[in-house]
């Protein structure tokens, strides 16, 4: 017979599956709004984040309820402590979404600047990072965790590439830094959705093998 | 005499304290350092920051003990796994004070672009936003947290006023677009931090009230 506690943690990481499910789609759906223009997509993006926001508060709840009720040991116990960090960590993506949603409106208003090839690249690691980075965390697999750690890398470099190339822009003609400094954000917020995903990979690395590599990223290539 | 629980919990505020202490010291050097113009403040943040990492970990650990050993319950239960949240916040506001040393390093090489009032006083009250949510967290104090919370516009206020005013400035003078991008990007670390402060508040009030506040806060003044 299945355990009582078994079932609450089921449904704990159903509820982050759920969240990260929303957060992965707001992110794409943020960017496409710039891509193809339409500021309807932005609305979807508003409307998911404040179902996250009330996920978030749900898995806070539970977490506390399985601690207080069960008082888990060992591997359950880092599980649950482990699904309060994520479940932070996907509220911020949240965020970033509506962060990247108020840069596009503001994009919006003017013509586009240049083709945007490297922020629909970016925002694709990054939305494929948080996939990998909770299916790491579902079937506790450290080496699928440890690959996005190492993916991280990537947007860091596309994101210091847009900057540089903006900078040019913004230089060459002033009538573009509005536009040019917008898209920055963009990327910014970008690279961090990539970071709360590596965030949560180390959580996942720390659960499966209880240890930390938190702070030593990379080091142990 | 003293439960066993209570060494431990002390212990836990003490780190904790300790890593905000560190963290709000940093934030002051990494603003000073542009503002003296002097780098040699930047080399105690990287290390302050070094010292945080390593006392996220122990937090951690301590955390994990305290829950599988003593299983506590109630507000000691809730305590603990504010002290997760805050742990989290404190590191990242570490990592903001990182941000913002990159940044001045950039500054540093070229001479200063106006002077500098508006990021000292952000600073200022970012970093004072962070000593009172600890201080409310340590005393309990739900009234002190709600003012933190309040005082999170006055940042984003100040942030948002830079930004137009920098923004000036690119328009005007194209030789000044790299260091008005980085004094935005400072202003935006800045907020961040008071962002993490603003976290940090909400979380107390949730442990002395028992309700949570988050995506709601101001709705209820």
């Amino acid at each position: 017979m299945e355990r009582r506690l078994d079932i609450e943690l089921r449904a704990l990481r159903s509820d982050l599956l759920q969240m990260a499910s929303l957060a992965e789609t707001s992110i794409g759906k943020a960017v496409k709004a710039l891509v193809v223009r339409d500021l309807a997509l932005a609305e979807e993006v508003f409307a998911a984040e404040n179902e996250i926001n009330h996920l978030e508060i749900a898995v806070d709840d539970r977490c506390m309820k399985i601690l207080a009720l069960h008082q888990p040991e060992a591997r359950d116990l880092r599980f649950i402590t482990m699904s309060f960090k994520i479940n932070s960590d996907l509220e911020r993506i949240g965020d970033q979404a509506i962060n990247i949603v108020e840069r596009v409106t503001e994009l919006l208003k003017e013509p586009p600047l240049k083709p945007l090839i490297d922020l629909p690249r970016m925002a694709q690691l990054a939305q494929h990072m948080l996939r990998d980075s909770l299916d790491a965390f579902v079937q506790g697999d450290a080496e699928m965790a440890h690959d996005v750690c190492r993916r991280d890398d990537q947007v860091d470099e596309l994101d210091d590439q847009l900057f540089r190339e903006l900078t040019t822009y913004m230089i060459q003609d002033s009538r573009s830094i509005a536009r040019a400094m917008n898209l920055i954000l963009v990327s910014r917020h970008l690279e961090r959705v990539a970071d709360h995903a590596t965030n949560i990979a180390e959580e996942v690395i720390y659960m499966v093998q209880g240890k930390n590599i938190k702070h030593h990223a990379g080091q142990e290539e």
